[in-house]
């Protein structure tokens, strides 16, 4: 299958959203309202997702859509579009440049295709699976096997504490750095040879689709925490290597 | 005792020192050299050091420097400069904007001026104990005196464990939010009125004297962590208010 048309117009959505919510980063002005699910969601989310919706349907108006703060559309479609206009909804309000909008493309309900974009820093990550770009040019993971050599991230310590107990601490203090440079720079940063691990133990499907592509075309290994397709999951596990990621899963 | 013109020069040394950085930062080209104490160090480091010292050493020959890569001159002066050209080097060299330039004028040994410069976020904090401003904008800490409602933020979670030992999960799990978005940006966050406690349990002078007069312009409490004088001190915790600060003392 030929993704070029569609990567062309993953980097066009990129570019597109990035200018729209630039302006609200680090902008006094910016509202924030708590969603029924207790996180947090702006302007800045909701008008993202609106303009990616409109791109999608005006290009490929057979594709499907799935979005995070607006919903399905034709979601059993042979290509389906995720999105995820601001993955780190608790950095953007904070002030913390560690968020970034995925947009995945799926077909036959598995991603194929994928982004992180990171607007404020100008890092575009795309994935497809064979091979991942950052910025157009080729990256790859680590050669890291051991988790005494790696960089450990994950993006709330809390929830992580919650699913794992006491095994937390033991697993962390293994790692030769543990940091929450989380949401999805966490798995920019494992895709592009700076990071080594990247766990999460709460996901969703938007959260997902673009990582698999793009952790993949890195050479790196992703799965949910019990070893099992990552996609769709309740969970992440991405790691360098795949010795790393068999030394993670055993000590979930 | 007029700070206006060490005020400006502080700025342009901020800028300067963020033209010479800026380029190293996600440059795979990048060497990291690992220091006496195990901490990593790069030319970004010791290339900003130089150019500030001679700046400051052509425009205020009488003043002193203390740094933290190229060691001090004439630290008994009345006035002398207290320089970090990148802290939160390990941010730096793993891809993640959340490092600074840290630069603070003593008088008489004590913190009187001093900020916080992420130039790649184009950020200039600048603080003289009665108010602190970020990019020109006069900023305040929020008024959150309770940990339950707090962001709490930390720069490495293996040196708070190794600090506090199994109180720390107790601590922790009473907060809000906890995030490692740490380093000097952690203290630059507090102080915006973005989260509410930074606390570092490991500090030299260098990471400390241009927090001071920052925390304490926006209105918020920084002391060492058993609630001394914050410099020169081996640990910091900053807070929101008077109330907050007491009540993490309480619980370290």
């Amino acid at each position: 299958m030929d993704l070029m048309p569609y990567r062309t117009f993953l980097t066009e959505l990129a570019h597109a959203s990035g200018e729209l919510i630039r302006p609200y980063f680090c902008n006094p002005a910016l509202q924030v309202e708590t969603k029924g699910d207790a996180t947090p969601v702006t302007a800045a989310d909701r008008g993202a997702e609106e303009l990616l919706r409109k791109l999608i349907n005006a290009k490929f108006p057979a594709h499907g859509i799935i979005g995070e703060e607006l919903g399905s559309e034709r979601a059993d479609a042979e290509f389906v579009w995720v999105l995820d206009p601001i993955d780190g909804t608790k950095s953007f309000i904070t002030g913390v440049p560690l968020w970034g909008t995925l947009i995945a493309l799926l077909h036959q309900g598995q991603p194929v295709l994928g982004c992180i974009h990171q607007p404020v820093l100008g890092q575009l990550m795309i994935g497809d699976g064979r091979e991942t770009t950052l910025n157009g040019r080729l990256v790859q993971t680590r050669r890291t096997t051991r988790i005494e050599d790696a960089t450990f991230l994950t993006s709330d310590p809390l929830n992580y504490r919650n699913r794992l107990g006491p095994k937390t601490n033991e697993l962390l203090a293994r790692a030769k750095l543990v940091r929450t440079w989380g949401d999805c720079y966490g798995y920019l940063l494992v895709a592009a040879g700076l990071a080594d691990i990247m766990t999460d133990p709460i996901m969703n499907p938007w959260d997902i689709a673009a990582l698999v592509p793009i952790i993949r075309g890195a050479g790196g290994v992703i799965t949910d925490w019990n070893g099992g397709a990552p996609y769709p999951a309740d969970s992440t596990v991405a790691a360098a290597t795949p010795e790393l990621h068999a030394a993670v899963l055993a000590g979930l």
